[in-house]
């Protein structure tokens, strides 16, 4: 088997990077949903069990999703710049550090390979390979001894945005009865109904698209929120008893 | 070098399971806390604009915390599971093929390989050393195809504690001016005091644990907050005006 042309490198990098971003962008949506289903409900669960009107429970979810979407959008947006400013930093001196003491850069490489069992004699040339190509070494250093995979710019926006979004529409199901029922205690059951239906979905597109048992995905989703809710509820009751 | 005896093999591992778990519990406080310390406070100081109590305000924002720290908690717990069966299934689906098609999986290793510019009869001994030792070559192949750490079993049980106590104590520092303040514009001003000086200090600790300029961190991460609960503010307004 030759060496990989440049082109192949290219086509292949091209492939893991989309395979990487679908997966990325469920795994945002998943984030954002499964919150944003779960907080809201729960906090207007609470609300109608302390005696709020539904105007009152209304205000407080509107502004719980608004200030959630910000913080978990923003939040994600800055954690995926601060590791890009991270892999770049990390590049720079693995650079130098090949520039400057590549004896200790190679006996790095030797040291990785020697982990699986590699005797000096067989990896000696793959370590040879890598000083007379710089540009791969780098690589190998980034991957092999760093485990880091150099992040796409246009990944933080999309995460964040993709969070945000989630969230919104997550918090928006089991608010809806509130808008149009004004009895809290009514709105509640409506709220409830829509909102494990609405879990119950969630949790199995979840396991489905994680590769994990759907059904029991479905149950624990729905679980997490009833004891988000219980415990909304339970707290509402508490404070407001004092 | 001779290759690594088993009992520095063992060390070594220790030594990065350590490093991996200290930063996994910074990163998980980080998580929590940031959005317990931005959720809670944009939702009171929202309200507070709507003209609403200072009981219904803690009603909401401790309702909102217990649910946001379930929802996290058990949120984050169960992804990290999905995570280790996603892993262990991995494994059994390599280890069939190491057993069944180890030519193919051979080639995979030279394809890995051949990405960093090694030539063939540069990675043919390695892929041979790695076909003689099964166990490193699995290890290899977890590693350097698939890029998956083997996960800590108690990981999971850790992050979700970690990240529901971060979330609830970083809450609690918006709400406890509520709970000595009855009129809630007070009560708002005195929240918005230590909620600023709290994201204050704990952006500049962020941002020296993750090696992000300090100062800046400290910013972005009142910025934050400042963003978020202007917009839980303005929702809040708009939906009372309704």
């Amino acid at each position: 088997m030759g060496s990989i042309g440049e082109s192949d490198k290219y086509l292949l990098n091209r492939h893991q990077e989309n395979h990487f971003t679908a997966g990325e962008i469920v795994r945002d949506i998943i984030i954002g949903v499964s919150d944003g289903l779960t907080v809201p409900f729960a906090l207007a669960a609470g609300l109608s069990g302390a005696n709020v009107s539904s105007s009152i429970i209304l205000t407080a979810g509107i502004a719980e999703v608004a200030a959630g979407a910000i913080s978990m959008g923003l939040g994600g947006y800055l954690a995926a710049k601060s590791e890009a400013d991270h892999y770049a930093r990390e590049l720079r001196r693995e650079q130098e550090e090949i520039d400057t003491i590549p004896d200790t850069e190679a006996a790095e490489v030797a040291e990785i390979l020697a982990e699986y069992g590699v005797e000096p004699h067989e990896y000696g040339p793959v370590v040879n390979a890598l000083r007379k190509n710089p540009q791969a070494w780098l690589d190998f250093m980034m991957k092999f001894e760093l485990g880091l995979e150099k992040p796409d710019p246009k990944r933080a926006l999309q995460s964040a945005l993709t969070i945000a979004i989630a969230y919104v529409l997550g918090g928006l199901v089991p608010l809806l009865p509130y808008v149009f029922i004004a009895v809290a205690r009514k709105a509640l059951v409506a709220s409830i109904m829509v909102t494990i239906l609405a879990l119950l979905i969630f949790g199995f597109a979840k396991g489905y698209f994680t590769g994990n048992k759907p059904v029991w995905s479905a149950l624990q989703t729905a679980l997490i929120g009833a004891i988000a809710s219980a415990a909304a509820f339970g707290m509402a009751k508490a404070v407001q008893g004092w």
